[in-house]
């Protein structure tokens, strides 16, 4: 199986191309997309997506991921075998916040350009190296074969969440389709709240409780939820929060003990 | 074969998800996407697209449908074993417009997590609840097995058509990506009609010519027209009736015998 | 294996019953998007997507593509054999930049309704007559059985490029999700400059260099660039050239030799 998480949209060829090479190669494999509506270039965005899915595929599949602004530049190419997993795509950072989950076994840069079409172009690396690397990593190619081992992959500036003073702070990371912002804040980094009620604050502005589900809340009232993803997300019941809060990526965001009297 | 129809979006991860759980259980199926795009908390259009679709499917098809504003309140989750099919969703409706054209065969609640994901997310059955129990009725498992027989299910309350002195009424239910503005009227109600040409009203307001196909007005006169999902539709030849007619979702139409001096 | 490109949009569930029809003829057959999202009606772009990617396709593969404003009209359906596929669509010119490329083995008639299905609506012939037919072509069946040969197709009015004294004109025919805008000017054109620095206009407005790859230029600033389909691009490092250059599709552009003093 090969996963795809792309930002080429699906508005032309470009996927397409992508499958129709794969399949040349590897003709049995089962192709599943993550996602091609990645913002374009937005190398976060699809580290983002990446991580929170990956892990809800079989083992062995073979993860491609193409956000890649810097085609045609320097940027290296890489492809990397882990406990699970086999991922593939620009060492530019797009891989590294799955890859910061796994075990990782070996790391080879994409250098034998046997396993690449004949005529490589200057603009679309996804076609004419990733996709057809991945498909021979699912016919069972030795990732040895890609090119030589690497020590090490690029990763992105992530922010990390803090605690201080009982007060645990982060930011948002991340909107999606329903307007829901996600951030930062794990199950782990909201531990020390135990089972006590708590509240989310924007700057210094009370924002939300934080809730069980959308339906502790009334329609149109705002909440705090752990989402499916395993972060803490800032949403509306029944409408978009990004529309009807005003908050974005990138937003700072922390999480208090709720206190009756304030 | 399992299809999916759901409000996910293409623009996340949550589809992808969705089918690796499903793929991870049931690895020899094949995957068909209904839509994804149903706007988010529609159960109505929902409904509509599976109920236009479903039927064009391979008979013993897994239909999925995860159009669920409701997720981790008390709304219950069911599978359905009609003469023909399998449908999987939440039970707040949006199976409803197909199963009304089905023989039902037996309604099990989904109460048996055995066959959940192990950890069950507060906002995402989709991929924790509904995908794991149609990879499993994909693979053959009795449909007894995913919990108690229950008699009935939630129906939409749908717009229903009238005939009155001639006049058959109803309402604009769909508005598809070319603009046509799907209604209520299917072939029967409008049987009386026999071959006399017909026109069709906004209020009191002729609108057009019932045709029997876009080139029979001119590029940028509308019309309306039995389409393919049995209904009959206002269209523009070459344009959006959406856009041309201001005409909405919800908007009441009738039907008439076309009468030249009027 | 089965290709698919058409206006259809993946908004509503008619791309889904395409699949379905398909899949219940030829259950073991691969399906591939192209695209779906060419705008409603637009031959022309549906006919570039095709001719773009086709090639990236195993042989074999047959190539359906329903761009098909004249449906329920007089316009005739046909299926093509060529050296490496099958190509199948409405006879309007869809398919005609796509089998420029291609050796043609035969043209026939969609015309004998067994391979359709057994009720064709007036409106959507890409689910009652094409993806039917695909799927028989897929299964195996001799081309000659779908109807009568014909001698030949319908092409589109596509621009040419012109050299004259030393400039190559041509122009802007479609532009990507990125913003780049691909020209009619394909390597050929531009052979006659051989290694020369080149610079592109438009009208008489000096517009940007060409290079060898996106990073040649600073971030934000223009450059024409050989693209992955074979046209030079008008682009924009790190943006989007529609956007930030006004150029839109139509727009006559021309590449001259580089002058330092001007």
């Amino acid at each position: 199986m090969i996963s795809l998480t792309t930002d080429f949209g699906t508005r032309d060829w470009f996927v397409g191309t992508m499958k129709g090479v794969i399949l040349g190669i590897a003709p049995r494999v089962v192709l599943v997309d993550l996602t091609h509506d990645i913002p374009p270039g937005d190398v976060r965005g699809g580290a983002f997506a990446l991580a929170a899915s990956c892990q809800f595929l079989p083992r062995g599949t073979v993860h491609l991921a193409v956000v890649d602004p810097g085609v045609g530049s320097t940027r290296k190419a890489i492809a990397v075998r882990t406990a699970n997993y086999f991922f593939v795509g620009p060492d530019n950072g797009v891989l590294s916040l799955a890859l910061g989950r796994e075990r990782i076994k070996s790391i080879h840069q994409l250098a034998n350009d046997q396993f690449f079409l004949p005529a490589v172009s200057r603009t679309f690396h996804g076609r004419d190296i990733f996709a057809p690397v991945a498909a021979h990593l699912g016919r069972g190619l030795p990732i040895e074969e890609l090119g030589p081992a690497v020590t090490d992959f690029n990763r992105l500036d992530w922010p990390q969440s803090k605690v201080r003073g009982g007060v645990v702070s982060g930011e948002v990371v991340y909107e999606d389709r329903f307007g829901n912002l996600i951030t930062n804040l794990d199950a782990a980094s909201l531990a020390g709240f135990g089972d006590q009620p708590c509240e989310v604050f924007l700057a210094r502005k009370r924002l939300c409780p934080v809730a069980p589900f959308y339906g502790a809340v009334k329609v149109g009232r705002p909440l705090a939820v752990m989402g499916s993803s395993g972060f803490l997300e800032i949403s509306v019941n029944g409408a978009s929060a990004a529309d009807e809060l005003g908050v974005r990526v990138g937003d700072r965001v922390c999480v208090r003990r709720w206190v009756k009297s304030r």
